[in-house]
């Protein structure tokens, strides 16, 4: 068990109309709002409305920054940036999902220093040295960023994906309103689902099998999303599964369940590829890979984890071979994905073939050795691309 | 489901000589340091040296008050804050367990306040409005005052203790290294545990039926202590109990588990009543209590969640009869309380007798009815006292 710092400040509104309490919480950071959004849901949804008689009511001034895209471009943070030094924005505020979020929370950085290209933090060319205070109002479940510190950007010109993180980037405040995700659709929702479980289970796989009490809590988290998942891509405004899952989403990613161990992600760097290429939604491309991923990480050294997780969260009987438990454990998560929440199964059902595969793996473990769960080299991820395939 | 707000900033420094990080957290807060302490056990330890050479490195000026008693007397808090006002103190650090923490975080508010008489914060007489900074060293896992905001104090002349509570007497930072632990004794380490499970528990039993993924991380943390309370007293250095012990102290009693919703504790002001009378460790006064109380509000309408409890929690075949499943229940309960913790199982072997259950009821409620899981009133508390006698 490693040594570890818990600090999460972070301040969470959760609840039905909480953004009546939006107005008074911005007005401790200033007057002037830099409002990020992505594409125009918040506007079909009165979102915007409600965000604007908040400003009205706490005379703040809103500037603009929408069209921030699913998967963000940095181009989008350079944008962000300009308006808030032209502008003396003193906060900024983050309404949407991990992509409009993470975005966000680089322009609060870009905003306060002299570094011309964002893309630097990520290539570890600039550092992240302060940030103007990030207030999110979130309206899917599904990433976790509205209550960590790390970021995935998309640089649009050399198609890749990267992801990087500084504790000053953690949001001071933000407001879950589970009725603000009624209106996501099954599509999202059920992507979501994935990405909020794949979190999970990469911390899980990675995590010290000693410290037996994140690994039960954990396990809480995954049987939540496993049962609301369904019934929210069911029943869209069930106040019950929704709230659970944002509240899970959070707390899946929020850092609390590593306890300072550095997980060494596996999924989600490929998938980032993944999403680099085509534009591909995070969670199905993580819905695509996980078993598969699963699969090939399967032998006699690994095989204790997977029936750990058969038996406590899938209820799989735990006299059964230990192989035949892990068998069945991948073929749970496959349920769960591809029945439950009725995602592909295959790259090429999304418009990834073959012929990509080498560049993905590439860029995935950037040309060296993923020190992930099983590690993985350019070779072996090859390998669970055509599994995928 | 309730909305809530979940604010817990305290940030905490987990594992193995994290307090070498101490003097550098406590400098950020000032350079006059009021030491808190218990009996001389962090002097028999050596803690007490380690914090002193901590000082000494960042040139601290440490003030002391020890003699904390086991259930604090707000006499202390008196003494405390006197040395606070005549030494310009600028931070407190608790070193000890929960009675400690609990009496300094009216130490803090006591040193900045005119409030003669701290037991008027307790009787609504007076409020808590402002406090010092609270860094604590944790050094034995139970009452979970490390991460939260509450305390409960005791008036020595008038044998009554109340507790109360006020988000900034939260700690600024916790040191949470459970070797500290090692050299807590068998009954302590034992009431230590019998009181995490008691919080978690009493909020089980509370929280509303569709907060599913609570419940579950719930279930996780009784899990943990009820696997870690029994390897602790057999092997007290064992690493692997202490920590899991200690984090899930913290989590039981910090807040999150009860998303806002206000828990109605029902054997925790019976306990404080006992101790009152006659200095009972809380966590033996909480075993006893804590089965007859199941006993007591079992019956048709809060029937399934004794069964929610016994099925998820000890196995319990759910395909049995729900009654005879939560028989089986509160007998597990009573087995991890008596056999796994060899905890005293009635009032009677503990110097508690008939003769003051009627006080002791009528402290309890205070003569009204207590708006608890099954409300309760001085009768009904006469009565669970009178099964534990």
């Amino acid at each position: 068990m490693n040594n570890f710092i818990y600090e999460i400040p972070t301040k969470i509104f959760f609840g039905k109309d909480q953004i009546q309490n939006l107005g008074a919480e911005i007005s401790k950071y200033g007057k002037n709002v830099l409002l990020t959004y992505g594409g125009g849901s918040i506007k079909r949804s009165g979102l915007y409305e409600k965000v604007y008689a908040q400003a009205q009511t706490f005379n703040l001034n809103i500037f603009e920054l929408g069209g921030i895209d699913p998967n963000p471009r940095i181009s989008s943070v350079k944008e962000g940036a300009k308006i808030c030094k032209e502008n003396n924005i003193d906060v900024v505020l983050a309404v949407g999902g991990g992509s409009t979020i993470d975005c966000s929370k680089f322009i609060c950085a870009n905003a306060l220093d002299e570094v011309e290209d964002p893309w630097d933090y990520f290539i570890g060319k600039a550092k992240v040295t302060k940030a103007l205070p990030l207030i999110t109002v979130l309206t899917i479940a599904a990433a976790g960023s509205e209550m960590n510190f790390g970021g995935v950007l998309t640089n649009e010109d050399l198609k890749l994906k990267l992801n990087t993180s500084n504790p000053i980037l953690r949001p001071k405040a933000s407001f879950l309103d589970p009725t603000l995700t009624y209106t996501v659709s099954k599509f999202q929702t059920a992507c979501g689902a994935a990405d909020i479980f794949s979190h999970l289970i990469e911390v899980y796989f990675n995590l010290k099998a000693d410290f037996f009490m994140l690994r039960r809590i954990n396990e809480a988290l995954l049987k939540t999303v496993i049962k609301y998942g369904p019934i929210a891509l069911d029943e869209p405004d069930n106040y019950e599964a929704r709230a659970n899952l944002m509240w899970s989403s959070s707390w899946a990613q929020n850092g609390f369940l590593k306890a300072g161990d550095a997980i060494n992600w596996s999924c989600h760097p490929i998938e980032h590829e993944l999403s680099a290429i085509n534009d591909l939604t995070h969670g199905l491309g993580l819905a695509i890979l996980t078993p598969k991923w699963m699969e090939y990480c399967l032998n006699n050294t690994t095989l204790p984890i997977y029936v750990e997780l058969g038996v406590n969260v899938f209820d799989i009987d735990s006299s059964k071979d230990s192989k035949t438990i892990a068998y069945e454990t991948i073929q749970k998560v496959k349920d769960f994905f591809y029945k439950d929440l009725g995602l592909s199964d295959s790259l090429s059902k999304v418009g990834i073939f073959e012929k990509d595969f080498e560049t993905i793996a590439r860029n995935a473990c950037k040309g060296k050795t993923l020190n992930s769960f099983v590690p993985l080299d350019q070779k072996a991820i090859e390998d669970i691309l055509m599994m995928c395939k």
